[in-house]
């Protein structure tokens, strides 16, 4: 048997999410189903992680095994002839037997997208929380910056999942990026994320930039351990999985 | 009566263009639709021209008649809670009663967007052509520079639209643009366009890119004022009508 290992990017608006879900479309399955009609056997494909129905990825990463000889170029070319349009494997290879795309992350890059602006966006509906008010930019960087390095971030979490220990994650990088569009780009780097953990703090960024909040309300949020002190969930059509690294 | 100009943006891939045409989707009837519903008249809604099936526009400029009374945001606000949420009226104002969306342009800006990567695209898929063959920039520039200013761009247009006096047309502007993706964005101002006009240039200067013609191949079609000799227009997906000046 090969292990391999394969980057895919997909469009999450069409899709209950990354996990296979009896009855529901999901990415997962649409893999598992092209690459079994490539392969001819029944095949697992292991993901880095969940996303949550309508997120998106540039870059997930996950293994699945085989016993297939074909070359990785015509795996890669066969899987992408029978996905659908909107999920597509952009690199294929060979890795080591004991490789695992969930228990050997190193971290993982997350991208939440804002559209700002008074009117919709009739492109960006499935890819940003669009929000009317206008944000104040330096009061959201302000209040994200209480958020780098190694918390707790229970009050940023949804429930937890079963593998969940802890709430701690360490937040390695974050920023904030305005394009010359109306899109605000609010990029973290973790060594691993809670459920809903980025979209807590996206939409608790999102108070402090309309002035609800105030920046050095985000570290009193971390300290209370609480859920329910962080507000609402930024919804999850602006959420990109964008790296995964090993 | 009132004359309105608006500012319109739309996501093409759902509609079998601009124009109404009967039994099908199109930009136009959902526009009038709205409208009607929010003024309680028949309106008719004028284009500053087609655009085809599955184009899309940032930025498309129309006006309409209407005897309503309603103040232009309230108007705006109800439009736009009325519309499906691939269209949205981004500026709605009174303006003079001769102003006419069609035959008052000065000049328009389109801008066709390729995908040019050696697999798909999730994202892109309604949005870009994907051509796969690496693309030469320095060429394809070297072939756009011969179509600017005045020409006969006969070797470049559709069947003549029954309005269509001649072919020539003054391209003011043209450069093309990559971004730090795969994407390569041709723009083109110009005086007035041709149907199919920016698509089958579009479609010459890959063939340029790709190296199946050379950049001097252009000037020579140009000046055989035949359709024939400029090969296949580019897929409708990639084009974007970027703005209407006055």
């Amino acid at each position: 048997m090969r292990t391999l290992k394969i980057v895919v990017e997909y469009d999450g608006a069409g899709y209950h999410g990354w996990q296979r879900q009896k009855g529901l479309l999901t990415v997962q399955q649409a893999l598992e189903e092209s690459i079994s009609r490539i392969t001819g056997e029944k095949v697992t494909v292991v993901g880095s992680g969940r996303t949550d129905a309508g997120v998106h990825a540039l870059n997930q990463v996950a293994h699945f095994k085989t016993g297939s000889s074909l070359a990785p170029r015509n795996l890669l070319l066969g899987i992408n002839s029978l996905l659908p349009l909107d999920v597509v494997v952009k690199e294929l290879q060979d890795v080591d037997e004991l490789f695992h795309a969930r228990f050997d992350v190193k971290s993982k890059l997350y991208m939440y997208q804002i559209f700002n602006a008074p009117f919709r966006s009739a492109f960006y509906r499935n890819y940003a929380w669009h929000v009317y008010a206008s944000l104040n930019l330096i009061k959201m960087e302000e209040g994200l910056s209480f958020l780098k390095g190694a918390h707790d971030f229970s009050s940023f979490c949804g429930k937890k999942k079963d593998d969940e220990f802890n709430c701690i994650r360490d937040i390695k990088d974050a920023r904030i990026e305005k394009t010359n569009l109306e899109l605000i780009r609010i990029y973290m780097e973790a060594n691993g994320f809670l459920r809903y953990m980025v979209r807590t703090i996206a939409g608790a960024l999102v108070d402090v930039g309309m002035g609800k909040r105030a920046p050095e309300d985000i570290p009193l949020i971390l300290d209370a351990k609480d859920r329910t002190k962080a507000g609402i969930k930024a919804p999850p059509q602006g959420l990109f999985l964008m790296e995964v690294k090993y």
